[in-house]
């Protein structure tokens, strides 16, 4: 009789999902006109459902709806053509950008700055044009808004980014500032590139704003490339700022050379114009342009990886449950409990800072001054990094233990944001790596001993183990699925007892139902997962499902959260000191002493961007730990 | 009365669905031990089919099958940690074999050539101890052997290999001749290293031919070390052999520019030991060496692309359909209708094969000459490659339009190597490309104008378009899905007309039933993908479904294979002009005066080793594509 039953609920349930489907075509048909190949899109079955009706029976009915599901969950590969497709633009587009930089760097006649800041402008240029049509194309729609990625690009990221982009509106500011003091003797588009600049950050920040999270759908492949066209001509601004920064490292540890006895070097060589300068501010600019370039740097590669994240959601289909906002965490730093755990990561955190700002002042006066304070600079710095890297680790490693110890629930649901986000720390610790395996051997073979040489190995080596340690620690919190105590054994217990035998059929369905009701599978699964986990060894299931959740997992949260809080400060701290010029691997001599000067400086030109990047990219994913946790 | 049987049936079989499961977990049991996490992991539903038989009710059963069969797909964490896991070692050891390299290049003090080959060769008997681990264990374990994915390395990628091997094991016995001859003034290791390669490169061959397409399950932590350090392994002996070519280079360079005048160099400068030889034959082995190691090089890139397949599916969950041998395609041109068609292509890509061979001899003869020969070898070299491309770029994009008229079903079923296939064809044309964007400003802004300049030009923007263009061909073949006209109309109409309720309902749990039954899936799957397509616009799904296959596909196929054996062919010849030394990039003067020597040559040691990857790595993929075709 029960069964009976379940198969008439059955047949209704589809009979109710084909209506559904001819409304939503019928919906289609009425916004889009003749464009039979877009309401097939977002209507996959409705050619089938509409012929269906000749056939009676439910099965032939189920089986069609089945089949053209499957159909639309393969129907991938036009994505991938057009994916290569705008890839190849993008790529194509970078290459010629870095081909004018290698011209440029060489200082030879075919390209000056002019070229490339002409190209520059000119890419930024196309790139506000395409974000005013986008805009604009989306005003007319607005009663489709496009689907949104919640993972996409938090609220505090977007914050995050406002506050580069203001820095980097400063540095447009004095570059306008040097312009003017300088007018007589430069090139206007020495002028006009920062006003463009300024325009595009202005434009760039209000689309991030309101439209980084959309999942393009309409004119996929003409939003492709306009958005692999903003990725990439990020990327060539934030190229063109690291080759600035990589001259002032030049000039840097050119003077410092010349300041300790070893190297003949006048004040404002290479870069400054050949005229005086007809405003009194001149100085004022290029000592604040050398202090604000690391902010406009981080901001652009910033804003290239969250564009990346939009691109690769081109043509995606979401489900709905990654669409949903993730319950809000608690308020920083303010839970009643909180107090006490959450004040010794940050206590520990900020005394870190704290210390690396101080080691940052002493070593840049210090490295210019005698042979041997330049020596004692090094050495702090050496003992400094090894305190902070070991501190890292032991925190990364209890962190990874917790995870062992206690089998939380992991999310696999597919997040373009969090894979790019994983694959590009380690990506990016590659050029660090890189840096202390070299210095590795350089203090392995050395032939003079500096009092600094063995804190030069350990530093190295510790190292190369912290980005190991924090790259698992960030990837595991990542791939952890967001617990809420209180929520789940009620949802468990619900499913476990009250479903009766027709619900089960219909859940079958559920789960086809690709594109109608996706909240269905979301909460059984999530319970059912967590299951699995917590009842790993059989006999745990009623104990860990069925009394709420015990004191021990609640301190280990806040263990992790202060864990992820001094990681995230630390982060911080190692960022701060190269980014302003405590970049000891150029001054201590020993591995430009086993690889010579032109090897060692293009390795550090390659290496200490990523290294840059990687501290930037970590503060902000740690931050997003410390969230979710 | 039908729905009731239906549901009756459904119950059947889920009983011998739970059956199965117990049996298979009994199974496990007996050869596991006490293992229950492993057992757990082979029989996913065990523990709660064990516990299922409490509940009386058919429908709690599938609500625990459907789940815990959830829970298993989404198991996937503990492989995202070990893979980065094993990422992080295997970067880290590329990266210390690099700062070796580069210590080496530099000829300093701190590394001599002893110490890269010493390291080079531990890391080779690390390798050769691991495949005998592994092998000896899957011995004792010869009753259960792994599953493998039919996709990783088809037979004749392994018979390239092998003759690429043997190859390697000829310049091994050069080596070990060369080192005889100068035994007394060169390290041991000079000898011990050939040996050990040799044995390292048999022992792998045998290794590839029989486990590559293993899907290892058991010990994944560890054999993910394993097989990741095997794929860096050969990626560092790959480095080593293209420093040497980079080495090669460079004296060929500077030999031609004294042979001009420009430069004074003596033969045998630089990498000659200090003693005379005591053999008659080292010049020989030296010269054999010099056109020996291409195929060194390739040999052990390949073996890496393979490694990291195998690497990409530890721990991976086949499903059963890509587990199937494909239907063995038509024999190579022995086809009845394919005849005079192929012949077309191939007579063609032989053409291009000869007059690239001729062009090689002619311009190594000539760059040597006078000033005049040298001119007049660069244009010909550009004139020829412009002819070249020309052709293969229109060759491609007729095969693209091909695809865009007729839509053929296209394949998304996961598969780790089509996927770094496609990755690897993209990434690898970042070299050639940068290369082409610096020859095009290098021509836009040259003082000078050889008469080969504007050549050059056409030759940079067609070499960029044609590797757009065959990129975008490649991938989009590579994803159709291979065609069967004989046997999917029959398929088709089978399913269409005489399936039965039962059956529908019978088809539902066999999609759920991702362990036992998938075979089920497949051929339902692809005969409604097909129809999806094939009837686009509604109208047309009898006619292509009805009529078996008409003449034009089998028409257009033909013309499709054509465009692969001469894309084919021309990719052999574009790899063995620079092979070989043919290398205008080096000797035509106008980049190297736009960028500057040590800017020059850095970009092309880092490009041309990137472009033959990329013509090889053409050149397998697109006999795949031939032979999917």
């Amino acid at each position: 009789m029960l069964e009976t039953r379940s198969q008439e609920h059955l047949s209704r349930h589809l009979v109710s999902f084909e209506s559904a489907l001819l409304d939503c075509r019928a919906k289609m048909l009425e916004h889009s006109g003749p464009d039979v190949k877009f309401v097939n899109k977002y209507c996959p079955s409705s050619s089938s459902s509409s012929s269906a009706s000749s056939s009676s029976s439910s099965s032939a009915r189920e089986m069609k709806i089945l089949a053209t599901l499957r159909g639309s969950l393969s129907r991938k590969y036009p994505q991938k053509n057009g994916e290569v497709l705008s890839a190849q633009y993008g790529i194509n587009l970078l290459l010629v950008g870095l081909a004018l930089m290698l011209a440029l760097a060489y200082q030879g006649p075919t390209v000056t700055e002019e070229t490339v800041l002409a190209f520059l402008t000119t890419l930024m240029l196309m790139q506000v044009l395409w974000m005013i049509c986008y805009v604009a194309r989306l005003e007319r729609k607005r009663n489709e808004p496009p689907e949104r990625d919640a993972d996409a690009a938090t609220s505090w990221i977007r914050g995050g980014l406002t506050l580069l982009a203001l820095l980097s509106l400063i540095t447009d500011a004095f570059r306008v500032g040097n312009f003017v003091g300088y007018q007589e003797c430069v090139s206007p588009i020495l002028g006009v590139y920062p006003v463009i600049h300024a325009l595009h950050t202005v434009s760039q920040v209000h689309f991030l704003w309101f439209h980084v999270k959309d999942v393009i759908k309409r004119y996929e492949t003409f939003e492709r490339f306009g958005v692999i066209h903003a990725v990439f001509t990020n990327l060539l601004v934030w190229s063109n700022g690291v080759m600035t920064e990589a001259e002032h490292a030049l000039n840097d540890h050119k003077r410092r050379l010349s300041a300790v006895g070893y190297f003949n070097f006048t004040v404002g060589e290479g870069n400054q114009p050949n005229c005086n300068c007809t405003t009194s501010a001149c100085s004022m600019f290029s000592s604040g342009l050398y202090y604000l370039c690391p902010f406009n740097i981080e901001y652009h590669i910033l804003v290239s990886v969250l564009l990346f994240v939009m691109w690769k959601n081109v043509g995606r289909t979401l489900e709905r449950r990654t669409n949903q906002k993730p319950a809000s965490s608690a308020p920083l730093l303010t839970g009643s409990g909180d107090g006490p755990f959450l004040l010794l990561g940050s206590a520990l955190g900020l005394l870190a800072l704290a210390s690396a700002i101080t080691v940052l002042v002493i070593y840049i006066i210090h490295v210019e001054e005698s042979l041997e304070a330049r020596h004692a600079a090094i050495s702090m710095f050496y003992w400094f990094g090894i305190i902070i890297l070991a501190c890292m680790s032991v925190a990364g490693a209890v962190g990874l233990v917790i995870y062992r110890l206690e089998d939380w629930p992991m999310d696999t649901a597919p997040n373009p944001a969090r894979t790019l986000d994983s694959k590009l720390l380690l990506g990016s610790s590659i050029g660090s790596w890189l840096v202390c395996w070299c210095s590795v051997i350089a203090v392995g073979g050395a032939t003079n001993s500096p009092t600094y040489r063995w804190a030069n190995l350990g530093y190295a080596i510790l190292l190369v183990l912290e980005k190991c340690v924090q790259n698992l620690f960030v990837v595991e919190s990542l791939y952890r699925r967001r617990r809420e105590p209180e929520e789940r054994p009620a949802l468990c217990t619900t499913h476990n007892s009250i479903l009766n035998p027709s619900q089960g059929n219909e859940k079958i369905f559920a789960v086809y139902d690709g594109i109608i009701n996706h909240g269905y599978e979301s909460p059984d699964k999530h319970c059912e997962n967590e299951k699995q986990t917590y009842g790993g060894n059989n006999g745990n299931v009623s104990h860990s499902l069925g009394h709420g959740m015990p004191e021990t997992p609640n301190r280990q949260k806040q263990v992790l959260k202060n864990i992820a809080i001094f990681l995230f400060m630390c982060n911080i701290s190692l960022w701060i000191l190269p980014a302003f010029g405590c970049r000891p691997q150029f001054d201590n001599g020993l591995e430009e002493a086993s690889f010579g000067f032109p090897i060692w400086s293009t390795v550090l030109n390659f290496a200490l961007p990523m290294s840059l990047f990687y501290r930037m990219h970590s503060v902000a994913v740690l931050f997003e730990v410390f969230r979710k946790i």
